[in-house]
C-alpha cells in the first residue's frame, strides 16, 4: 500500500508544481491574479477532467474533492510574490514537471483499467491525463501547443502508460510496476531535457488549401 | 416564485444580449452569417453546456430546450443589420451583459445546489456558467480570453455567487437573497466598468523554458 | 441493408482522409511524429466525440472501437512519407473530405435519432458531428476555425441534416433518403468549391468595448 499512498502524494506535489508553472505563463500574458489562479487550476485538473468527461467517469476529482481547486487556486497565487526566484529553480521546477507527468499518467491509467477498458484505451487515457492540462493552458493562451512539438513529452506519457499496462498483463508485482514505470518515464523525459532529444518533426510547406 | 419567473425572463434577455455581442466579434472576423449564428450560439449557451458536462447533467439545456439555439442563432443573425446602430447602444449592452453574468452565475449555483455539491463547487458552477461562454467565444477567434484580464468579470461572478450561496447557509430568504446577490453582482460590474477597476496583474517577462 | 454498410465503409474511407489532411496541417506547424498522430486522432475522430459528451453518449466511438485510434493514427503517419505527392492528389483529398463531411452528418443525425431528440437536436448532432473535428483542428493549430468562414461548410451540413430528417419525417424510405440526402450535400459541397460559393460575410469594423 506504500505505493498508493506514495502515488497520492506525488499527485498532490504534481498538481501544485503545474499550477505554479502555469502561473508563470499567466504572467508572461499579463493576466490578472484570478486569471492566474483559474489558469493554474485548469492546468492542473484539466487533463484529469478531460479523461473523466471522455469516459463518462462522474464524479470529475475536483467536484469529489473540492480542495484540490483550492489547493491549485492557492498555489498559483504564491507564484506570484515568489516569481523572482523561479528563475533559480528552473531546474527543480522542470523535475517536478516530468514527475507530474508520469504520476498523471499512472492515475490515469489505473482509472481506466478500473473502468475495465481496453489497453489502447488505457494508455490513451494515461496520455490524456499527462498531457492535456498543458495544452489547455497553451490554448488559452493562444500559443500551439508546446505538446505537439516538445522534447518526448507524450511520447514519455505513452512509454510509461505502455510499461504499466504491459507489465500488469504480464502479471508482474502491482508496486514493482507502477514505480517502475514511472521511473523509467521520468529517466526517459530527464534525459531527453538534457540532451535536446525530441521526435523527428513534420515540416510541410506546401497549402493543400 | 415571482424571482424564478424574473430569473426566466432575465435568461432569455441575457442569452439574447450574448449572442448579439458575439455577432459582433464575429464580424469583426469577416465571418460568414453561419458563422455569426454559430459563435452567438456558442457564446450564449457554452457557458452553461460547459457545466453540464462536467457536473454530467444531462440533458443540456439546448438539447432539453432547443427553441434556445433558434433564439440565439436569430439574435445573432438580427445583429447584421442593425450592427451600425450598436456603437449608439455600446452602454446598453454593456449593461445586458452585466446582467447576464449575474444571472448565469446564480442559475449555476442553484443547479449546483440542486445536485447536493459542496460549497466550492456551487460558486465554481455559477463562474463557469457565468465566464465560459465568453471564453469560448474568444478561443474561437484566437483572442486570448478576455476573462483573465477584464475588468473583474470572473470576480463579480464569484462574489455574487459567495453572496448567493452564504445568504442561504444562513437560512435568509431565498428571494431576498438571490434579488440582493444580483443586484450586488451587477452594481460591483457597472462600478468597475465605469472607473475601470480591475484587479491587480501579475507581469511576469522571464523564461522558464 | 446495403446503405448501412456502405455508410460504414464510407465513414473508414471519411477518418482516414480526414487524418491525413489534419496531418499536413501538422506539418505545416513542424508538429513531430506523434504531434501529426494525435491531431490526425482528434481532428477524425473529435466531431463523434464532442457529439457523444453533449448527449451524454457513452462509450464514446474510440472508446468501444479502438482500433479506430489506432486507423486514424496511422493514416496520419503514413501521410509524412507522401506528402510530396499529396498536392497531386488535392482535388481526390478535396472530393473525400466533402464525403466525409456528409457521411459524419448522416450518422449524426442517426445517432440523435436514435435516442429521440427533437429536430433541431438532429440537425445540430449532425452538423457538431461534420464539423467540429476541423474546429478543433483549427483551435490547435492557433488558426481561426475556416468552418466560420469557407465555401458552405457547415451549411452543407445543415442542408444534408434537414433533408435527411426531413425525408424520414415524410415517411420516404431510409435508404432513398439517405442516398439522395448524401448525393444532394456532396454535390453543394462540390459546386461550392468548384465555383467559390459562399455565405455573405459580415464585415463590422467598430470595437463595441
Amino acid at each position: 500500500m506504500i505505493p498508493a499512498e506514495l502515488v497520492h502524494i506525488l499527485y498532490l506535489v504534481a498538481i501544485v508544481a503545474e499550477a505554479m508553472t502555469a502561473a508563470l505563463s499567466a504572467g508572461r500574458r499579463q493576466m490578472d491574479w484570478l486569471g492566474v489562479a483559474l489558469l493554474g487550476s485548469i492546468t492542473a485538473l484539466g487533463g484529469g477532467s478531460v479523461r473523466d468527461v471522455l469516459l463518462g467517469r462522474h464524479p470529475l476529482s475536483w467536484v469529489e474533492h473540492p480542495s484540490y481547486l483550492l489547493i491549485t487556486s492557492a498555489a498559483a497565487l504564491a507564484t506570484i510574490p515568489v516569481a523572482h526566484l523561479m528563475g533559480h529553480l528552473r531546474r527543480l521546477f522542470l523535475f517536478l514537471d516530468a514527475v507530474g507527468l508520469v504520476v498523471f499518467t499512472i492515475i490515469g491509467c489505473d482509472i481506466a483499467m478500473g473502468l475495465g477498458m481496453p489497453i489502447v484505451v488505457v494508455i490513451a487515457s494515461g496520455m490524456i491525463t499527462g498531457c492535456v492540462g498543458g495544452v489547455l493552458r497553451d490554448i488559452l493562451c493562444t500559443d500551439i501547443p508546446l505538446l505537439f512539438r516538445a522534447e518526448l513529452y507524450a511520447t514519455v506519457s505513452i512509454v510509461a502508460g505502455c510499461l504499466y499496462a504491459g507489465g500488469l498483463w504480464l502479471d508482474l508485482p502491482h508496486d514493482l510496476v507502477m514505480v517502475g514505470a514511472m521511473l523509467i518515464g521520468l529517466a526517459m523525459r530527464l534525459l531527453a531535457l538534457r540532451f535536446g532529444w525530441s521526435m523527428p518533426k513534420f515540416v510541410y510547406t506546401e497549402s493543400l488549401h
